[in-house]
């Protein structure tokens, strides 16, 4: 929990100059959570309607995703309900840049719609959306997007503590993987997903709408190669690293990441087990790992001047690199992220690189 | 609103290291406090409670307020109530911190008393509690300690764009004040205070309580020594430093704090003037500036070290070293600080030098 967040602050590696992979994932998403929203308020007319978005992060999109839920809602509605509107992710996230946006994000609120700060009201809430985070059936409308492949530990036979290295010179699930490490993976995504759906199970009133996204993968074979690709060269970059002594081998085999991509199939046979929710849409959709061109204008110059492996390099760093600091220390990132930079675009040359992204759209149940 | 927040962080000038007097203030309206919950409690008997604390800021008595609150609720109830617990502060205080400590908190609240995170929630809020923060009839208990001697603003006639200088070479009301700064003062004050108890009122429900203290004064006259002298010996630490160019005249003339001590009376006229609050108990009481001894242990070799003023010292400058180095710049912060801490040295060899506290209890009527 205290090493996995994003780079904070507003510099050259900070998550919120580098969120343009997520960014695209809200964009493709975002027909989706419009009809999913509607049909919340549609099913449940509130008077007063929660609202979470859960791994709201800090950055650009952490707000976007509110404005378009509310803008959703706005024109939908004859009467606004009163918005309880709560941004969730783990403690050590910066939530201190999210506040500090605030004020303009308000001020704009009543200068567009004429919303005031008596009819919106914005929570931040610091804790593990693998549990309880809010009331029982306090909440209309729950988001998340590109957070839930992140699982709640590394699966504990794969700790670095539990003395034994079972994946070799790999940080995830590699073709070269025993099955063992494929299936400690699963099921700690099995265990942690169930957790997630029974809390909001919890937590959300009879028809309620939940729309999610999240890596995961079109092969029914978690060792197959879209999905993990990222890690594997990841790993690759790192290994490179040995013969010159700027990591030691045994580093790495002691490192896997919290990370689990699913197939649609088994993210459905989670959901139908847990049982308190309908599938309304899950659909699994191709995202270039260069986020489309959705970059922002004012980075765009310095954006040209990298390779396109260095581009994704950038992106990938801003979401790992508190994790990979905790373990290798901080002097080796630089020296990494650029030589895994030069392997994307090797692999560049060769593929044409794609996430693999999932959509699910749920409905509470009576 | 930008300016007007503690230190933040843990180093030796922060407001989490220097926060002894506020948590004096704190222990002293101990009791008030539990007897203002209990009733809330009992005339109100929620299932669901709604709990906030305005101006929470970020250090060890943060969540000291919370775990008193829990404590009392916790000794009374047969069947604990759900609680929602809302921390409120402006958008620049340091909510990062706040939040990282909360996992400690929920597992301490586990084991100490078996409350679990499905029946325990916090949350963070940031805005001026000078307006609406929450969904109407949500609140059962308000909290407000050491916060509500903080103007919305300064004074708009007194403000350093107004052009005009009317409190020249103070920074606060003094003896030497017009009557037009004491009055811009009160106004001031009278319409942040209703703003306050106004918005309360739309926020709680009938028989709900709220617990204040902030600092005030004894006497009617608002230009009499107590309640205001730490500021004239901040603006002679000031002036002291005009002959050697360190500081502009002009700069001090043109600054004044975004402060008011009121007296009881003051308080009491408003209150009544707003008029959804019954008044249970309003009292002055004194506190030392040194905050009685409430030094936290890990500190008090390094205290030792320090005369009484530059102890002081230390306590002024964590709460309002960002409202001087937006308009000083932060070059000056050490020489002023030290000469502030020589003049209460001084001021202490003729004066056993006090802050008036006010505490209020009041309960929303029906």
């Amino acid at each position: 929990m205290q090493i996995l967040h994003m780079n904070k602050g507003e510099g050259e590696s900070s998550y919120a100059k580098n969120s343009t992979v997520q960014k695209q994932i809200i964009t493709v998403a975002s027909s989706i959570l419009e009809k999913s929203v509607l049909d919340s308020v549609h099913k449940t007319h509130p008077k007063s309607m929660g609202i979470a978005d859960l791994g709201c992060s800090s950055g650009p999109n952490t707000l976007t995703v509110i404005s378009k839920i509310i803008n959703t809602i706005y024109a939908a509605s004859y009467q606004m309900p009163e918005l309880r509107i709560s941004l969730n992710d783990l403690p050590e996230n910066d939530f201190n840049s999210v506040f500090i946006s605030l004020p303009d994000f308000y001020s704009n609120l009543k200068k567009e719609k004429g919303i005031g700060v008596d009819e919106c009201f914005i929570f931040g809430v610091a804790g593990s959306f693998y549990g309880r985070l809010f009331p029982k059936n306090s909440l209309h409308f729950v988001h998340s997007s590109s957070s839930l492949h992140w699982l709640s530990q590394v699966p504990p036979v794969l700790n670095k503590n539990s003395g034994k290295h079972l994946n070799k010179g790999k940080i995830y699930i590699s073709k070269t993987s025993p099955d063992c490490v494929l299936k400690a993976y699963l099921y700690q995504f099995q265990k942690d997903f169930f957790d997630f759906m029974r809390s909001r199970a919890d937590e959300m009133v009879a028809g309620g709408g939940m729309l999610l996204s999240f890596m995961g993968r079109s092969s029914p074979d978690a060792s197959a190669e879209v999905g993990c690709h990222q890690w594997e060269l990841l790993a690759q970059a790192l290994m490179s690293m040995v013969p010159e002594g700027l990591v030691q081998e045994e580093e790495i085999d002691s490192l896997n990441a919290p990370y689990y991509a699913p197939s649609p199939e088994e993210v459905r046979n989670i959901i139908q087990e847990e049982g308190s929710f309908l599938i309304n849409h899950l659909e699994a959709f191709e995202i270039s790992w260069e986020g489309g061109n959705a970059c922002d204008k004012h980075d765009y110059d310095d954006l040209q001047k990298l390779s396109r492996g260095q581009q994704v390099a950038k992106t990938i760093r801003a979401v790992v690199e508190p994790m990979l600091v905790s373990h290798f220390g901080r002097e080796i990132m630089g020296e990494l992220f650029t030589r895994f930079g030069n392997l994307v675009d090797v692999y560049f040359s060769n593929t044409e690189a794609k996430h693999i992204n999932l959509v699910i759209s749920v409905t509470r149940k009576e």
